[in-house]
């Protein structure tokens, strides 16, 4: 077996960067002093031009395709506003994303619902109001495709392999990974993607996302608001999750582990030609 | 060996409940039904008597103790407000908790800093105010205990186990699991918890809290708000939770399966009493 993994990864985690793990000391059951890298875990404040909008906690990489993720996917910046910058400054740990004319999203703020718990940090309601009428492009999936995905994506080197405790996301195409990030929280890590994908212009409607993570309400609600067609976790599901999957045409599956699976939504789109 | 799991419960899951899990239709790799049960997720919008102060995604199980501890631990509600209702509106999904004179909550929602992700949905910077000085009791953990709790909480019906996706918390006291709550937030779950003792008056000095959900700095916060020494997961540690809690005195441990554990802070108050 050749021993290059995801030759095709335009963007992958980068686990030996600086800043992203820290050396804590830990013992173990027996008192032994073990050699121990964590994630760090640190507060980004997002604001739209002069609007301070959201703090997150993130582990630290790719702070503008963040916060341009995540007003994409709060519905906060459009398709059709025009970004005139993104200003990161590490020191205050802020990043300013600024557009050519004011958004809508003093109005949105002004209902102040926020979710909470692990599907939190957004305005549900906005996001639920994206998904009236939508319908997702019909995706064929080749289980064959997602059983190489699911190999391929675990073996690249990552902060999950290097420090556990964090989530991935990874936006692929057939077989192929092509972006892969990770993040303490695992809406950041769709958030990152979804900045990248507006920023390189990248068309959803060919490709597949996976995650980590559990199959939420929010998370399903992300991926069909990018417009990506079929969703794949090793985690499982909610229900709220299942029926907004059902209802805008997202094909999703979970609990992929090996050659095992199971779909909940978008059946009719997988195509069996994994070898059994 | 006796059947009878964890006789100590005080609060337990109650996974055959009805409305906190839903059948849904999957099949599995080989396109064959498989029948399967996933837990809700509903919408709960909490108020602090007039004012809307957050929507959280939850399972739907004890709104009210959920929402008191919400508020609790965003210290919103500060333990001598004297809180003269908690109204659940199952059918408008609102519970709303009525203190004997107004809070100073609406200082608090102006500076409008929220965070977001997985460790999400809670005004930050207000939890972190609450570390300044704190110092929590000491308390020995004695390791036998530790795997006599993981053991106990791992076989104790849950909706973990009838329907996965979703995350505990067990209040503990020695080997004795006292209070476990259940929610598709991590943080939901903690704030279940902290709604219970506040309601029932448990005093939290010779606790232990145990969570299957990741050691993040929100968590670790969280934990130490309510008084609670020792903190103990099956799931790894962010940097930031683990400097926290060395500040403030917390026992902190992590990656706890069957013998094997990982101490990060207040090793020294550990007594290592297992079994080999």
């Amino acid at each position: 077996m050749a021993t290059q993994l995801a030759p095709s990864l335009l963007v992958a985690p980068d686990p030996g960067a600086p800043g992203l793990t820290a050396p804590v000391e830990a013992r173990d059951e027996t008192g032994a002093p073990v050699p121990l890298r964590v994630v760090e875990e640190r507060p980004l404040t997002i604001y739209l031009n002069a609007r301070e909008i959201v703090t997150a906690m993130t582990v630290g990489d790719h702070p503008e395709w963040l916060a341009l993720g995540f007003l994409a996917n709060q519905r906060m910046l459009r398709p059709e506003d025009a970004v005139t910058g993104v200003d990161f400054d590490a020191e205050l740990g802020v990043v300013v994303v600024r557009t050519a004319r004011e958004t809508d999203h003093e109005a949105k703020l002004a209902r102040a619902t926020r979710t909470s718990g692990c599907a939190v940090g957004t305005v549900f309601g906005d996001m639920m109001e994206g998904m009236a009428g939508l319908r997702l492009p019909p995706l064929e999936v080749r289980t064959s495709d997602l059983m190489a995905l699911s190999q391929a994506i675990n073996r690249t080197p990552s902060l999950y392999l290097e420090a556990g405790a964090i989530h991935g996301t990874c936006l692929c195409r057939g077989a192929e990974p092509l972006a892969y990030f990770e993040d303490v929280g695992r809406h950041n890590a769709v958030d990152k993607l979804a900045g990248w994908m507006r920023v390189t212009g990248t068309v959803p409607d060919d490709k597949v996302m996976y995650t980590t993570g559990r199959l939420t309400s929010e998370m399903v609600i992300k991926c069909a608001a990018m417009g990506i067609p079929a969703l794949v976790s090793r985690s499982g599901f909610t229900a709220w999750g299942v029926r907004v999957a059902q209802e805008v045409g997202l094909t999703v599956i979970g609990r992929l582990k090996g050659r095992r699976f199971l779909c909940v939504a978008g059946e009719e789109r997988l195509v069996r030609d994994h070898a059994p």
